[in-house]
């Protein structure tokens, strides 16, 4: 019996129309002989709705109170969507985040799955069709309903597959992962096969239409994922192995995030303690830093990254204590720059990759201030004027 | 450490004002040194919305899965109350009916409480000040979640006040229980305590303010149960054993109930099958009868009941089917008469409450075709047409 497991995000769901066409497609498959596990997020406005009421009642809600209130969305989504299912005549359960087992650590609000209770899971499907799963919640040790987190529903879809060894569909309003950001480059072709690291490397460099986390889950149970549009015949993206794709080209994709601050310091002095007075304080105040670049030479010690555009508050903060403790120090700290970024696993293998890169930036006479590469991606901060046509060029250069 | 079971059903929550005033008076009475298990409904208006939007997606939509929407509505009420009272510092938890180890049994709309985890329960009052308890839901033993039914919220609050031993207070948008309706007769007063056999009366002829299951389990775990409006200075009416009442009148109210058929049949035949063909049906149809006298004199047989007047529809199948069995029998069924009755379990020990209510009808020149008596009600059927009346006379007699 072939089993998967399928996620509908918020605004798949977001209207009772949108229910009925969905429990029609599961219909359909279940017709065909496929058994389905159905993870569901709330519908599209209601967790934002319920998080206003809270603010409503306090300025600062308990975390605990606030995910017990906000469970109930994809609870009642389950309730909507088990209800049309049974209606069609295919047999359905619906279950709670704790209902299926789903154990949680760590705070209330941004959770992390311990462990699912598959065997439960595997019983139910014995006697029913459809398991109807609610996205973004489980049970604490404590016996506190708490909540996932950004990119909760789809952990959850990604967590179940893994631990029952099912391939996960995921179904959103995106219909695949492209080489560049459709939106801004209508050249943008799709991907349909990319590999776990790949789709690491573009989410984490701003094509982000998968949380890390649940790559890494993926990958590591060998689950493949697909992604792609709700009730859509476009074919999307698969994402999986390395070796399960034949085929590939040094570069798979680009990545721009122009929502980026870049920073150079510099100090005339050879031995300095700026790094561990600076990351110290990062650390700290929970600042996220990338693209670290350091030189030492004999005029002094320089350090470049990059940070995220909305840490800019608590960076100026951060710069005067650090300042008045380096008073030499040199600040450059400029929001004008993006981050361009090309990404493939095909690069490990392939060589050149890197001065075929270079060449064309350099030869369209778009300037780069600093470049990092990891091992299947090159980044640039360039000037943000030229974010895009760096882009262009790349695609241009590699195919995308 | 004195603690109570509190209960507020829909209107007393119904929005963020109401709410914020419930945990105001909460947040008093904890100031005092109380500790406090409120349990509350859902919002008033949100079980009829959720309900309207199941049949939307079904006209016959499976009861698991409504049970499972339904609950979200409780769910929301206990988040936003404990948001409101931990804002006031008042430790809080909050439980769903799951959490709080309300275990059922029965159908998943109409469910019964098979246990609670009183030990949970008093473990958390140790660091809590208040927890917050969603009525009208618990799960079952195939953990799936569910709902009590009618007065569901009340059930779940006197069935946690009997396991742990604690008062209950009911809040609603009456003031008490009184001698007559005193929506219908302005010379109602209120009866400040009454005993469980007397209000169980009450509701079972039709006063009814708290479901006769609550008043059961109050009485065997002998819990005084507390009835008021919400948030009143007024003094409510406290259900209690009857040894705790020092005086009382012999009758203490009186209920009218003029939803109803009264049914008369006559069969000329001294033994007869009727009784047993009739009540066969009544049970598989699931008809509730009441007031029920049987006559056998040399003439023949005959039998007069009430049910009620919901039930009419069902009724005039049944009638028909055992008509055809018994030709001879001769039917008349009046939905022109009402139920009056007059209750107090002090009838037990005084005399002349009978005869004193006869004279007191036949004084005001009202015919009645039936009386019944019980150890501590007596109840007559009467024109509809007089049933207002008869009350007052009644109330006057025995100074209601």
């Amino acid at each position: 019996m072939e089993t998967s497991v399928l996620k509908f995000g918020g605004t798949s769901v977001g209207n009772f129309d949108k229910i009925r066409s969905i429990a029609g497609e599961l219909h359909s498959r279940v017709s065909q002989g496929e058994k389905l596990i159905v993870v569901v997020s709330a519908m599209g406005g209601t967790t934002d709705e319920l998080l206003q009421n809270a603010g409503q009642l306090s300025s600062a809600p308990k975390e605990d109170h606030v995910a017990l209130l906000l469970t109930t969305g994809e609870q009642q989504t389950i309730s909507y969507l088990s209800i049309v299912l049974e209606d069609l005549g295919v047999r359905t359960k619906a279950m709670t985040g704790y209902q299926a087992g789903i154990k949680t650590f760590g705070g209330h609000m941004k959770s992390k799955i311990a462990d699912i209770d598959e065997e439960r899971l595997k019983v139910t499907l014995e006697d029913y069709d459809v398991i109807v799963i609610a996205g973004f919640q489980g049970i604490n040790d404590d016996f506190e309903i708490t909540t996932l987190g950004r990119g909760g529903s789809d952990t959850t879809a990604v967590a179940i597959a893994a631990r029952c060894s099912m391939p996960c569909e995921i179904y959103t309003d995106v219909d695949g992962v492209y080489t560049i950001d459709p939106r801004v480059y209508s050249t943008a072709s799709r991907i349909h096969e990319i590999t776990y690291d790949e789709m690491m490397e573009m989410s984490a460099l701003g094509a982000g239409v998968l949380e890390t986390r649940c790559i890494e889950i993926a990958k590591n149970h060998s689950i493949p994922i697909y992604l792609g549009r709700t009730l859509s015949e476009e074919r999307g993206t698969w994402i999986m192995q390395d070796t399960q794709i034949l085929e590939r080209k040094a570069v798979t994709g680009a990545a721009l995030d122009s929502d980026i601050i870049h920073v150079t310091l510099y100090e005339p002095k050879k031995e300095s303690t700026l790094i561990f007075d600076l990351f110290k304080r990062f650390e700290t105040h929970d600042i996220n830093i990338d693209m670290i670049s350091q030189v030492v030479n004999s005029e002094g010690f320089q350090l470049s990254f990059t940070v995220k555009g909305n840490d800019s508050y608590r960076l100026d903060d951060i710069f005067e204590t650090v300042g008045r403790m380096h008073p030499e120090m040199m600040l450059d700290a400029r929001t004008t720059r993006s981050k361009v970024s090309i990404i493939g696993s095909g690069m490990r293998d392939m060589t050149g990759v890197a001065s075929k890169a270079f060449m064309a930036l350099e030869g369209a006479g778009i300037k780069f201030y600093q470049t990092t590469t990891s091992e299947i991606s090159i980044s640039y901060v360039v000037d943000s004027k030229d974010d895009k046509q760096a882009i262009e060029v790349l695609a241009t250069a590699f195919e995308l």
